[in-house]
């Protein structure tokens, strides 16, 4: 499995620079004013750069959920018991649950992962069976998982993100379903980044200040007890992670060798995003944040990852909703380098000075 | 025409309260943590007060893009010339624009009403003819305006939504044409609110430092030559607005009158649902700030009018671009509310504590 997950991240490569300035030099001649669409002219230049095209088109995209349990849930840090985990997963394939709704508006199918339910799970057409474990160990008690689950569980999302590719996938969603998993991606967020646990544990499904306290000194003493080193990141996801979180990891690797863009969800998903990056650096510019989360940690993560979300509505649910409302604003960025009318073809007057105004305006 | 306005600011009641409360009601019976959709369920209630329906659905919907002409253009205040406001008129009936390209993204119809082109413009389902004026008169010199011709240009804009919502509309959304808008829109924002002009004035389309002080000077001259009376919102809009600005109001008005919430896009628009906001203060509840803008000066009108913008991606192309966009974001606040399975109905184990978390929990 280790050597699965070094091959693609091997693979990535840098973005096209060719296909980027073409998409930028293109905006210029759209008929509205330079630069009018702000970070929807970056976001179509960043999907030329990934998928080699000056003007990219969206086809078929994929909201890929990973679902895992967590051991640490029998502390007593989540507002659900772990019995809903499951229940969600099952939810997910009737279509009731919040990522179907958001799915079904931005045109994306919703597969779910099975990296480390503790349950089982019936046979689903958008269910993968990719169970590594049933839930993690408790990781304020020693490691949630061997090094090798860990790497299993990278290769499970590289390999449902393949699947996905390979059957039209042109653009790909993270999501997680796993009770009790802000927690490990606090301790992961706090171990990769030297932040205090306090600075990046938020109040996940809606716990108040006594679990809260709970959940940060639970988080503290995980850390204390693993000793994960940040050095080695699949040490820290084994130690203090959670399956679904590495899984997630593996969308991202394989988004970014496979040239698909990656939309990252929360801050479940924006921890597994950090995971990948410090397996493979090289998988950033393949990456756009969906939206910002109300968990204080995610803040950390993307200003480490150098990623700005595209949407801010103080959403806190997972599942994929942030990255799946996202797709609309990617598949707008793509329409508008795509659909929109040049000067020449609407002939229409374009600015009287000049296309590219002077450096103080454009930094308006 | 006043009377006109005056019956339909009268028509303007309350949200349904009752209708409110459903909605917010229905929000924890939903498979998802309490709160944990943020403002797409605070979006959801609003839409559910406004059009009295507890779970709400959206049918058709339109964006007016209202088009005029401004004298003050020959003071050098745009990158563009006015030639460009009956051009990009065109191109919206041909459909080549961004706000057509986002408004086809969003499901949205584009109605463009000429308040005030200084052109002739041609017969097209899609344009209404409601020239008021050819442009405006030079502000900086004398009057933009009579106030009969501000009266019948807010007539116009009550006119065209009444019609999008006769033909069906469930949502409207407002937008703008008129090269050189953004420096009326500044001197109403400045008039009505007291702020100093360079605190509400921007770069447009993009011009540079330079223009950019001549833009200041030219409304400071224009607000020291009219004196508009900031208690006499028709007296602002006259004398140092525009004719597409105050077809906004009129739009705002006319949705508010008829239970249809109205997005409202950016800068220009926001002064435009200032002046209706003055107007008639019952308008406030049915509106809904589509983006944030790049253009400074509506930031001051949001904070005035108490609303907080669904999308920040540094847009300032006007034409309805934003409020197109955040056509989505409503859509996906009221399939929430609609679509999601109930804890009962998915039979999933909702939270183990309460539905309601503690104040604490919900203010995080």
């Amino acid at each position: 499995m280790r050597s699965r997950v070094e091959s693609v991240c091997a693979a990535i490569g840098p973005l096209d620079q060719a296909a980027m300035e073409a998409a930028r030099a293109r905006q210029p001649q759209l008929t509205k004013p330079w630069g009018s669409l702000g970070r929807l002219e970056d976001l179509a230049e960043q999907i030329a750069g990934i998928t080699r095209t000056p003007i990219p088109r969206l086809g078929a995209r994929t909201i890929i959920t990973c679902a895992g349990d967590h051991g640490v849930v029998e502390e007593g840090i989540s507002m659900f018991g772990p019995e809903t985990t499951p229940a969600m997963v099952l939810n997910f394939l009737a279509g009731g649950a919040g990522i179907n709704v958001l799915a079904r508006l931005a045109g994306a199918e919703v597969l779910v992962l099975d990296v480390g339910v503790a349950a089982d799970l019936p046979e689903h057409p958008h269910l993968i069976h990719r169970k590594v474990a049933r839930g993690t160990n408790n990781l304020s008690r020693g490691p949630a998982m061997t090094r090798d689950q860990a790497w299993a569980a990278i290769a499970a999302g590289i390999d449902a993100a393949e699947m996905a590719i390979d059957a039209g996938a042109t653009l790909l969603g993270t999501g997680d379903m796993g009770i009790g998993n802000t927690t490990p991606s606090s301790a992961m967020v706090a171990a990769l980044t030297g932040e205090p646990v306090a600075r990046v544990t938020g109040r996940g499904t809606g716990i108040d200040d006594a679990m809260l306290a709970r959940k940060i000194a639970v988080i503290e003493r995980a850390l204390a007890i693993n000793q994960p080193d940040p050095a080695h990141p699949i040490d820290v996801v084994a130690k203090v992670g959670g399956l679904e979180i590495a899984a997630i990891a593996g969308v991202c690797l394989a988004g970014a060798a496979r040239r698909v863009p990656v939309v990252v969800d929360g801050f479940i998903s924006s921890a597994g995003a950090l995971l990948a990056y410090r397996l493979a650096p090289a998988v950033q510019p393949y990456l756009i944040a969906g939206h910002a989360s109300v968990e204080i940690g995610q803040r950390v993560v993307l200003r480490e990852l150098g990623l700005q979300p595209l949407i801010s509505l103080d959403l806190r649910l997972g599942e994929g909703t942030g990255a799946a409302l996202a797709f609309l604003i990617v598949e707008a960025a793509c329409r508008i380098l795509a659909e929109m009318n040049t000067w020449e073809g609407a002939a229409v007057a374009g600015p009287l000075v000049a296309d590219r105004p002077s450096e103080d305006a454009r930094s308006a």
